[in-house]
């Protein structure tokens, strides 16, 4: 079979190597299928986006366990200096009352509540308690950075039908799937760019190669609705003379890039997505995931976005 | 009617479905027309969107609201736990008595003020106080945020005309909308594009068509002033051939976007609004809003800006 | 005198009207030169605006007077409730020394220090002491954001020279202005465009027009030394036939846009001036700003950055 | 020798000033290899980038220190004032233990821990105490925006590779360089432009040329592998005739600036280096950094991007 190459398209940045079966280049959440080695091992920047990523039931776990473990570090510390040294505590009790005391002593020194009940005296104790409120108030500085952090930052939660569909577009054919915005922001300017990649062979050698596809439309200007991104099949298309078989026999991947402008945030968003040819219907068509409400009002059913309909 | 097509235009990411009667593609404070359903029932990026959107008073009072909620539940805990265990209370009160003791000692705690006339006493008090001074701490940290989010957040205020109007304009008329800035903030480099939308008829099935309207001017580069920005309604116009029956019959619609540069907030903003056909005023003509004080500078007054003059 | 008109500009958002002896469009700090009525008296992003540039004396007397005036208000109503409901404080004191104490409390719990040595009692001066601990939090939170904001809100501050020169260059004369960054941080992508403004008459009625000045070039990769933004005085300059009479009697003005990517901050920052007629110097030159110091390395000063030297 | 002009670029802001040996107009850390004075000596926004900038240890020791100085400054005011104002201290004891008292007193204050065993007395001593705990508060208030901003600041560290090298491409040969994103996050829309500058000599005058290099490809999409940057030495380079010996004689210089687009931060990010003429190596090829692990995934070793083989 012959594919025509009418746009070489540059690689993406995603190397030249030919791909094995089963292997994305790009996976469904848009991140790249690849390993690093040699990065360092801590980054700040790389912890923060981490903890910024982390799920909040593990993120809220995460601080309640750091808060327990530096109480716990603390009454070590009072411990070891001297239960004695801290006025009010009942010097009369067993070794582990006299730990859950400067437990709790600690928890209420790094959270700064200092009721008082229990206080530090001699020289060591006091000055352990005086950093220990330091270490507390840089450590909630720090907390305080992050709940905003995880609150504020700005994403785009796009939808995409799990499948892409080959189905009638004018008198020929086109390449479509759809998306929409799962977050209730206003995603403004969205451009969207589609490349497809397979192992074609040049030269005797197996490379991968990327090829532009052109689209219906590339941007639209608000993002309310579903919006169907259609590849026209047309003479040009490097899809024109392929069928499924060539697709899985070259382990075709669509490639999806989107860009918007995220008007509640006031920042530009990014996301990705791929469609491997497994990921292809052939002969399908989108059923329409909108209708209109009682009162006229257009209505987006964002849990129809998969819904297609073999021809 | 005959009317021309000059510039079919995408549809902005707005659907091709013929709108009914009062129902607007995009509303007046620029949200789209739209119910979504699907959508996840809790996002923190959404919550934090509609947080930092609430007014101040609902803002205040939510926040009053969640620290009395927030101490009845913890002095609930305490009065569970035994009374006994807080030091300091009066054991003899009535039960009453010692809710509003624990209440207190809540808030005391959880603000991390801790006088310390109460303090937490027995494992399981001492534990739940510890607990509840995290929990103080993280809800600031929280709110910290949210009150940094509402504050430092961009968004274009943009005071548009109440009307459009057909006026004279050189030896045509032309469509014409007035704007201005509503905040004290600078916007540098404003960009305006204006569509007509209408229900047309094309090969006998209705649909929604949108069509661009070209400017006597795009974008300015200081926002000081008002602006009038103009559609000369030329030969080429959309507009040409149609009449304000026209207009009404079909529904039409005209979508305003803005895009500008905040130089207080160095970001992007984007604003939107619409007109429909009842909106537009044939056969006027707007009145300056621009005067000049004694001192001879420039005067714009803002609650001018609506102002119009039937011709 | 004729003037050519080559690129008759828009008119930047600044009007049309002609303006008055002494009146500047654009001020030397690069802020409008209007006024607005029926802006609305109070909006949060103004007053958030208006104390991120706030003098830092200024600031900090104001956060000071804002936390005696509330500890203030604070006392006189632990006062009404009844001095008595303060526990631990003297109650055989002067009125003078009551107050004293319920301001100190007020400071205590307030700032959630709370030592304790005077602690609330009785249901109404709890709740006072309650709700002034939240309110406590809430001002330090919004302090903590407005200092975030002070200090990390990208501006650019540039430093243009005191005067427009017209001096030699090449083979004819150039408008010349000298620019340099006065702050540490890298900016890059600096874009510039200079605009001439002045009173002409147009059909027997005299208005205010803009001329864009094309310039030797528009941009720089990297602000690190001063730049001598030069306009070449050619055949097409709207500057050929006029000279230092014709700009004073039309009160010309020259208006300087420039953008720039501030490198530390990662964001786009704008900046405005203008000169006047009165500011331009004919027929001289700047003296270079920039030497070389003893170990070869550029040694750019700033101060000398408004040398010029008369030809 | 003579060398083809072909693309005169304008001089990046850099200045016209030929450069003396072993001076690099960038430096490999991307900064501009200049000095400027008259930069005022204190400004909020530089402060908050040099320690937003700060190394974690010098960071942590700079607070530490300072919670150290302020303390010891309010334990002498408190000492100053009178020990006797405050109240629980052990008054028969040394003053050095009475400073001791006073200095764990400040601790307890200004981070509003506020034990209460000992508290303050008298009007001095009780504003005092208000006053400190007021300044710990904004200080705390000023660590969290510190903090947060280390955090979350955008930056790109890309890792760019020791050398350059001129190597063999296609039928010629080409100037090469790698790099690689050394964090963990996305970079999208990555574009590199590369200049050569060195001191040319031009109506007898020594003059700093800049000349941009024409590249293989100027951007790609997403940077998750290494990105071998090429300008192939074509008829029209100005590296056409220039050899190892040219090079050195006229101190040149290569300069890369990259853009690209943080997904992670939403922020557009920039990076610099440079390359002297000793750090070009020719007749060198890199070796490939990119091999694919057992599970068929392509690997990237980051630790490899430096290694070259001599042909």
């Amino acid at each position: 079979m012959e594919t025509t190459k009418p746009h070489l398209q540059d690689d993406l940045g995603l190397g030249l190597q030919p791909v094995l079966h089963n292997q994305r280049v790009i996976n469904r959440d848009g991140s790249a299928n690849i390993r690093r080695l040699g990065t360092p091992f801590f980054r700040t920047a790389d912890m923060y986006n981490a903890l910024i990523n982390l799920q909040w039931g593990y993120f809220n776990l995460m601080v309640f366990l750091a808060y327990v473990l530096i109480n716990i570090l603390f009454a070590l510390i009072y411990v070891g200096l001297g239960i004695e040294n801290l006025d009010g505590i009942k010097l009369q009790g067993t070794d582990f009352q006299h730990f859950m005391d400067a437990f709790f002593f600690s928890a209420q020194t790094i959270s700064t509540v200092g009721y008082g009940h229990i206080s530090p005296s001699g020289l060591a104790t006091s000055f352990a308690a005086a950093l220990e409120s330091l270490i507390g108030l840089l450590s909630f500085a720090l907390a305080t950075g992050l709940l905003y952090g995880r609150f504020s930052r700005p994403s785009a939660k796009i939808r995409y039908s799990k499948n892409m569909v080959v189905a009638p577009y004018k008198d020929i054919t086109g390449l479509m799937f759809r998306l929409a915005n799962f977050r209730s922001n206003q995603l403004v300017e969205v451009e969207v760019s589609v490349s497809l990649t397979y192992n074609a062979t040049v030269d005797g050698k197996s490379v991968r190669q990327f090829f532009p596809l052109e689209l219906e439309r590339k941007s639209i200007g608000l993002l309310t609705l579903s919006w169907t991104v259609v590849h026209p099949i047309t003479e040009d298309s490097p899809l024109k003379n392929m069928d499924e078989e060539f697709l899985k026999a070259n382990e075709a991947e669509f490639l999806v890039m989107l860009k918007a402008f995220d008007d509640n945030f006031s920042q530009t968003v990014h996301s990705r997505t791929s469609y491997t040819d497994e990921e292809v219907v052939w002969n399908a068509k989108f059923i329409s995931a909108i209708s209109r409400d009682e009162s006229g009002v257009n209505l987006l059913e964002l849990q129809k976005i998969d819904a297609l309909e073999v021809l």
